[in-house]
């Protein structure tokens, strides 16, 4: 639906099987979960540790590892820009960047609702296997369930994902320190609108797309060129960057001061967001991080930065204070101020 | 309900909130999910790691690890002898125990359906409290979703689990051969047959409980008494012995001899599948597993097994043999002989 970067589908047509949608009994771990994974999962996903077919796999970390574990619950699972499979790819990949790691290994676990027709399952699969490979993530083990018709939508994805952490970096909120630049990597608010226009139905001037995508190569140069000097880096997703700051605020007993002009917005989201009265502060990313840096060194991270695919628009938005603790303020285009609460209550659900 | 182990919620009152019920608001990512979160989970499983509140979290093994998923979505989500809470902890520490590995971290993520009573959330998030202390593996990491009332079936769990692979064991399916024997643990049948007695509303002279029980003491003593004579590993959960001895089957490229004689089934479970017209070989377990070991050593493991709780019915029900490669067969006790199949349909959903 509507993705433009989806066209391979078209190169790998779905198995034929004689079934065109799932049913209970593919969810029964006997032999119709067999004929399904055999016809789908175990085709894609080629790799000798899910061909083992065991319980789970053995793994042979080199040293500390990050763990990290999402359900992705998105409706509709089709948005412009992507769909339920890659977002639970880049998520968990994002979360892994997100701890200084280098993305490795991967779970995948679905529930299933009886009825999803096996075409959709099968352009979800796709997607999943083109992004664990563009993130060079392995999907080592699995699972498959099916709930009855009306118990669920459509498809749940959890995944669960370990990286090596890069040795190079030390990502902790206890190193977060006044004077410390707060920098985001992309323009914000994509995501979530793209998902409310979509599930509303409404057309703006240009389509707004979902900025799902990986940010792990982006965040290994970094750690790489800057170690330790990059401090904290979260990405903004539910609740947006404002619930993310607030979270970041309360941790390190720190404020942060914002400035409105520098926050970058596409004119496209700013103006939707305008005409719905959404704040873009609170909508949901996935393809942005924010990054706490040494403030001495936040001009060259920009400019480091804005060399990777997604993060052309990395910005300078703000700076660690300890004037207002565990407070987020931020100054407008015209030099007033005001308190960028954590979002209170539920803005658009099912965002991711 | 009926959970005859069950009585320690008593002594944990569920924290005073303004809210009895899930709402869409608790999975927003903002200030109705942190509060969820500090009144339960957080005040709950009190660890290091939990309490950093990041995406993910940083963990250190020391060797080889185990890496196993599962989402549960177990329909009624309370039963007799347990509720998916517990299951959903049972399960992966018995799935990392059948890598032969030691349990150690875990990611928990709830997929939350708007209304869910918030006692009957807190009752959950009790029993997982247990059974993770119980099984001595620390909750690491996780994630809280909620789908909209319709959209979901009160609670889905996923249990991501990662365990410390033990040295002394080699537990591969390229190791099985002609003439290992093939135990059982226990007595089986008891999971499946309790879910479905307690949807259907039926009662027996006897009730039923569910095995959910975590295995990974005895097959840490199993490993460490017997290393490498201990082949195989499996769990009998969805499709039952049935299935499992049949992938196993089809795997190692061998057949199975199996006794039906030798079969431990309790004289209730026996007569309710009997009443119902269900064959146990295909009941799930959740506290049962199936070695396969080096015959010679079969009758020592059985008497060690046998000392642990829960392993009390340890038995040998037959071999693996040449004759009929990727077939299961069971000779009656009339000395008949019948193909055992793999579970075909869907025999009871949502099981686990």
């Amino acid at each position: 639906m509507a993705n433009p970067t989806f066209t391979y589908s078209l190169n790998c047509p779905m198995p034929e099987l004689d079934f065109d949608a799932i049913t209970l009994g593919h969810g029964s771990g006997g032999l119709l979960t067999n004929r399904l994974l055999d016809s789908g999962v175990f085709s894609l996903f080629k790799n000798e540790k899910l061909q083992q077919r065991h319980d789970g796999v053995i793994l042979k970390p080199k040293g500390p590892i990050a763990f990290t574990t999402d359900s992705y619950v998105v409706s509709p699972i089709f948005f412009p820009g992507g769909n339920i499979g890659d977002l639970a790819i880049n998520g968990t990949v994002n979360d892994l960047a997100m701890c200084g790691a280098k993305p490795r290994y991967l779970s995948l676990s679905f529930i299933l609702e009886e009825g999803l027709p096996l075409a959709e399952f099968w352009e979800i699969l796709l997607t999943i296997e083109h992004a664990a490979k563009k993130a060079r993530i392995e999907v080592v083990t699995g699972d498959t369930k099916v709930v009855d018709r009306g118990k669920g939508d459509k498809i749940f994805i959890n995944t669960t994902g370990i990286g090596d952490v890069l040795p190079q970096g030390k990502i902790n909120i206890k190193r977060v320190e006044v004077g410390d630049a707060i920098l985001v990597s992309h323009s914000i608010a994509h995501h979530g609108m793209a998902i409310m226009l979509e599930r509303e139905g409404l057309k703006f001037e240009a389509p707004i797309f979902s900025d799902s995508r990986p940010v792990h190569v982006a965040v290994e140069h970094l750690i790489e060129q800057f170690g330790k000097d990059i401090k904290l880096l979260r990405d903004p997703t539910r609740g947006g960057v404002a619930t993310v700051l607030n979270e970041i605020c309360a941790q390190a007993n720190l404020g942060a001061e914002l400035h409105q002009n520098a926050l970058p917005i596409d004119a496209v989201v700013a103006s939707a967001c305008e005409i719905l009265g959404i704040d873009p502060l609170y909508v949901a990313n996935e393809g942005v991080f924010i990054a706490i840096v040494k403030n001495s060194i936040a001009a060259e991270v920009v400019s480091h930065l804005a060399k990777f695919p997604g993060c052309e628009r990395a910005t300078i938005i703000g700076h660690m204070t300890n004037e207002h603790p565990k407070k987020v303020l931020m100054e407008s285009g015209i030099g007033g101020r005001r308190v960028i609460n954590m979002l209170a209550g539920e803005q658009l659900p099912r965002i991711c």
